[in-house]
């Protein structure tokens, strides 16, 4: 089964996403608007429990960390995906690394670029059309972040949460 | 803010409820499937943290409960609501008791008939269509649901996890 950590955002900022995500992002009705913190891996059932446990581990030894996004970025022209920017501050870098180096599952291939997606999976050209808009747009919030959500995903795309994991010390 | 709370069974059973949701359920993309404990209820951001804390408490008190589901159901004529029937077992009634009868958010105004929606908002010719079909396919699944999830929706409709509680003592 495919597994993954994200952090959902608050109501507002979700929101906000998905007016965008709506028109821009074919993947809008497979998950709400999330800030990957560990990227898809596989699992199965009796390896998920011992993952969960880790997460949990992990979880319990770090803080609530500040969201912070204040501009528009692009990932083109490796994938033609657009984001919310979020500030790769300590507290989210070092929950990444905790979770994703010397821990279950592939380490990442990329730098971790913290973000919330906007659109995916358009073309060049749709990509190039909008772009601009959206930087001049921009965003510009902040909020708190004191959970992380371990989720699994369905045959047809969409995504469950099978866990929720609290950022403070009595978890 | 709306909230509710649910249980969401394993992927195997969420496939299979997603196959009928697919074709015949309005709702397929705002939540995936799941069984309702507590439907809507109103929280601001103050009262959702107290609604949480007893949420919690009241979960702790309970131990995971069986999900059977042995036949398709309906709501018609009523509304034209097409479900998998979950058997209501003692620790199902007792969890549904602890979390409406005198709990934050209104009193049901109906019985508990603990589902899984699998067609919704159907016309009365759509539904009396293939109501038969799916009553003879049937449906016989059973596992353990040893969690919840306090749930709360977007402006779009869709809805997000806010938080996991598990049915064990040290939750």
């Amino acid at each position: 089964m495919k597994y993954g950590v994200v952090a959902f955002p608050s109501k507002k900022l979700q929101d906000l996403a998905n007016a965008y995500r709506k028109r821009y992002d074919p993947h809008y009705a497979q998950i709400t608007p999330h800030l990957t913190v560990k990227g898809v891996f596989e699992a199965n059932d009796q390896e998920i429990e011992e993952v969960a446990k880790a997460i949990k581990e992990v979880t319990k030894k770090h803080t609530p960390f500040e969201l912070n996004v204040s501009k528009v970025g692009t990932f083109a022209p490796i994938t033609n995906t657009i984001y919310f920017k979020a500030t790769l501050n300590d507290e989210l870098a070092a929950l990444h690394k905790d979770l994703n180096n010397d821990f279950f599952g592939e380490k990442p291939e990329f730098a971790f670029v913290p973000h919330v997606t906007i659109a995916q999976k358009l073309s060049s050209g749709e990509h190039d059309d909008i772009i601009g808009q959206l930087k001049m747009i921009g965003v510009d919030h902040t909020e708190t972040i004191d959970r992380l959500h371990l989720t699994y995903q369905l045959e047809d795309g969409s995504w469950t949460v099978y866990e929720t994991f609290r950022l403070d010390e009595d978890n």
